[in-house]
């Protein structure tokens, strides 16, 4: 049988989480899109200069940084190096077999971690409030891993 | 029986676009490099001007940023926002075990996409077009998201 | 019977080079924190210039570049252009069947060509060191997506 159905609860679990996770990467994406337009700047290519339907005044402040762009951009690339880890790791904790209640504590709390983070690093909080759910997320992800080399050297 | 084999046409489907992505990831890598020996420039760092093989005749301004060279960075920067969301949504889309027709549709549609998109990209197209396809492709991936979700919901 | 299973040899060597290079990506991450706190700088955010338990002491000068924080997040970020496409090729190698000795020169081929190539960038090694267990560990995950398009075509 396979443990990659979702007839297996611990798979379920990681398929919600990596659903959300997944719609968090492409949502930042939108809320980059949306900050250019709304602050009709921020832009990082040359051509983006060209008068057209997103952009009916160009100026060549345009591509100057913008904060508020920017901070959006931050929390991509945060993202990136954040949650494909925890895609990866998720997954092989499924062929691990672990207990259900700890695939739960671990995979809900890894997008509570990232959510909260969102919204410290979104609304500009304390570099220490961003830190604990960066240093939380990333504990859970490294665990995981450390979890299925565990699960493989005593199988 | 797994869903996670190639004798499942979804499986196969997915693993021939997350294939073809996977090697869009990799050459975009290596557009970057074949830009920067070819503009002799746009290099990132500093140990990068130490004469070798790749850098015969050093010079300072060789670390300037260099446009031919950043927008394959900047290609390859949109890749890794939306091509791991799709490997990922993809993966857990075949577990929802949708209709083979749909998944062609989405699967080969979202390689399309990310294809017409460094077209776009690449030869600096307006910002109108690019931002078309990057849509598409964006869709294609929060709508396996949220089809997953469902199917867990409902199943 | 599945082959994401951790019976299957393949599979093992597969999660044990995840794994490892799951590792490796979060702790490029613990290693950019290190070094911002060592060096009090390298900051990437206004909010981060407020006193507080991580920074007691601001200064506006934190939020200028720093080589030896932006060396680490160079790091990171050739992290994710490689290895996000090795955990995807990686697991659509085992759905392709492959003979167990390829699988793991392959993967552990990668892991230590990217171990090699944190050495080299850490260190500032030459361009052409760096730019030798880049392109090993590239043109192993290229291989791998090959392999797996390849034995769709044959299957």
């Amino acid at each position: 049988m396979s443990l990659y159905t979702l007839e297996n609860p611990v798979f379920v679990t990681y398929a919600i989480a990596a659903a959300l996770m997944v719609l968090k990467i492409m949502g930042q994406g939108w809320v980059t899109v949306y900050r250019m337009i709304k602050v009709k700047g921020g832009y990082a290519s040359p051509e983006d200069l060209r008068p057209g339907r997103i952009n009916t005044d160009p100026d060549p402040t345009q591509l100057e940084p913008n904060d508020y762009v920017d901070r959006s951009r931050r929390m991509h690339r945060n993202d990136l190096e954040n949650i494909p880890g925890f895609l990866a790791a998720g997954f092989l904790f499924v062929a691990a077999s672990p207990p259900l209640l700890l695939a739960q504590i671990l995979m809900y709390g890894f997008v509570a971690a990232r959510a909260l983070h969102a919204w410290a690093y979104g609304t500009a909080k304390s570099h220490e409030t961003r830190a604990n759910f960066y240093t939380l997320g990333s504990l859970i992800v490294i665990f995981m891993a450390l979890y299925v080399l565990a699960a493989i050297l005593f199988f």
